[in-house]
């Protein structure tokens, strides 16, 4: 069954979209293995309602492929490591495949030192970030997981695109209650949401962008002409510098740790961008880590604390209009609950890009 | 020499308050290494113009000792380990003696295991967490610090104080540039800007604190009937949910991992308010994290590259009317240039303090 109807609209199942994203990632070279974590990945966004770095962004990676720009067959391997630490060079391969890797030695790393630390170079765009994070929670462990991304972003009292939306993601598993999972870029709002706003006609609140001299703007466009986005905080004031100072944090763990491009260097995820003139490092580069609980407490007692602090905090008084304290994880997660039982719509731009794809690939898609 | 007069203003030296401060605390029972270490987080807050952590505290933790509620003999200790973690017991201590010996260990797992990361529970008000992230610059490692503190601030949607302003600091050094050191709270501003701003009859900006409603306000003093501080990013629209997500990770890093009080069990850093009923664990918490340079690049390799990072966002364009763009650390290393060759100025109210304290340990002070 590839989809089903619910109010005129057509919605994909999970099973249909994945089955199609593996056969798109198979017929551009990838092996079957590589194209099923790439698949993984897109679909955990979609079901997550994150659909920003979900069906969307296939087309990128089909274009930098067209372009060859991105390598489907890599030999990814440690270049570096101690007991609790390695540095990875994903070989330019796609971020997914790269990152699951790494994610995997972090894990593997942690297993006999407590913890395990991972810096990788030479990668791409690899998806959202919480996925990485939460393939810590089946083994009783925390994961965290940092990338560093295109630059759109400018640092406080600056009018220079320096960093990129540099997400910070955070998994720390429970008891009965669902694991804590925050995941969130350090900018106040993502960049496909200016998108949405600027094909809207909207404009969108202050605080998010600037223009090219720094002024404050409400113009969702504003990146077209020299603007830049802000960091979280949105202005002095409001502590943007410590936004600024998380994106740095997320930058400098991400390319200084690994050596690949840091700032304003990282190179597009984009096809239509040309190639950067210069070169810090080798590609994009992401940070992952594991903990396991028993490094600091026995796992059951850990887990029932993280029950108690959930708890707590879920039993915070609603501000007035309010209908309840979330505790981070809920959203994407009741979201996956209704998404896996309605489907998974796609707008029909992306839909119209999925069917170009499948043509040229000779894939089925309907 | 204890004071230059500048202008009028009476300036004390560096070693004056260091040796007054140190004599303050061996009055009270500390060892002379223990009061020492106290005494140069004490300075070192003053130094780099957070006066909010310096001086100004002599006075709770003189009345916690007082009033019984602090352990100037405290027997710190390894309760639970692997090679690059630790679980330390703080045994009531004054916070800066559990930390700094969390922070040594975190050192010396680091030398074994590549990254070494120690949560602290049973501990008090450490002063300023950069001091302990910038503990790993001398040798060549990454320092990180974090600490829960006295519920003061809301999660998102919520008009419960849940949480403290809950800092993050984190230290890389550098070869020829000076170290990367962001030290910041997960809340718009400081707890102590809002007191300033209350004795001035000055407002604040809306986005630092809501009333007990949720409703937004500019009333410094709001705390006082109800109120609330929000997390960074102000509001739910400018992001306030990725400050709640930061704000989280901290409390639970240094609380669930460590067995310390979590959220609002946090017990209170002055001894005018009482000691909470419920406890979730033992005293405040910390984390702290080191990782060796060369776990990730040769040393030489990752200092270049920092000093890379460092010019490159040093180069930044500045916005229309700013005269150039700080790295992480700047500020508070240009007042320690100033304020060390001008002394430390301390307001009359703190002096006051001072001088009570000093006439009933019958110490010199003037």
């Amino acid at each position: 069954m590839s989809s089903i109807i619910i109010a005129g609209n057509k919605m994909y199942t999970y099973d249909y979209l994945f089955n199609f994203t593996r056969a798109v990632f198979i017929k551009m070279g990838c092996s079957q293995s590589d194209a099923e974590i790439i698949a993984e990945v897109f679909l955990a966004a979609e079901i997550r309602d994150h659909s920003s770095h979900g069906m969307l962004r296939i087309k990128d990676y089909y274009e930098l492929w067209k372009a060859g720009r991105i390598n489907v067959n890599p030999t990814i391997k440690i270049v570096h490591e101690t007991p609790s630490t390695a540095v990875v060079d994903g070989d330019n391969s796609i971020g997914m495949v790269a990152a699951r890797r790494s994610m995997e030695i972090a894990i593997e790393k942690a297993k006999n030192a407590g913890t395990g630390w991972v810096a990788t170079r030479n990668s791409n765009h690899f998806g959202i970030a919480g996925f990485y994070a939460m393939m810590a929670l089946k083994k009783d462990m925390i994961g965290i997981c940092l990338t560093n991304a295109n630059p759109l972003v400018a640092p406080t009292f600056s009018v220079s695109r320096m960093m990129g939306t540099n997400p910070i993601a955070v998994a720390i598993p429970a008891r009965t209650q669902p694991p804590f999972v925050a995941d969130f870029a350090t900018t106040p709002i993502a960049r496909g949401k200016l998108a949405v706003a600027e094909k809207k006609g909207e404009k969108v609140a202050y605080g998010f962008v600037q223009d090219k001299n720094g002024n404050p703007t409400d113009d969702p466009a504003i990146l077209k002409s020299g603007g830049s986005m802000l960091t979280l905080g949105g202005d002095r004031v409001h502590g943007s510098h410590k936004g600024y100072c998380l994106s740095s944090i997320v930058d400098i763990f991400s390319a200084v740790f690994s050596g690949a491009n840091f700032g304003p260097f990282v190179p597009p995820s984009v096809a239509y961008l040309p190639v950067l003139d210069k070169k810090v490092g080798e590609g994009t580069g992401h940070f992952f880590g594991a903990m396991r609980i028993d490094a600091f407490q026995p796992a059951d007692e850990f887990k029932a604390k993280m029950d108690d602090w959930i708890t707590t905090f879920r039993m915070a008084k609603p501000a007035e209009g309010e209908e309840r304290v979330l505790i981070p994880g809920d959203p994407e997660r009741e979201a996956e609950q209704r998404i896996m039982r309605d489907g998974i719509k796609l707008v029909p731009a992306i839909k119209k890009d999925l069917e170009e794809i499948a043509k040229a690939l000779e894939i089925p898609f309907s």
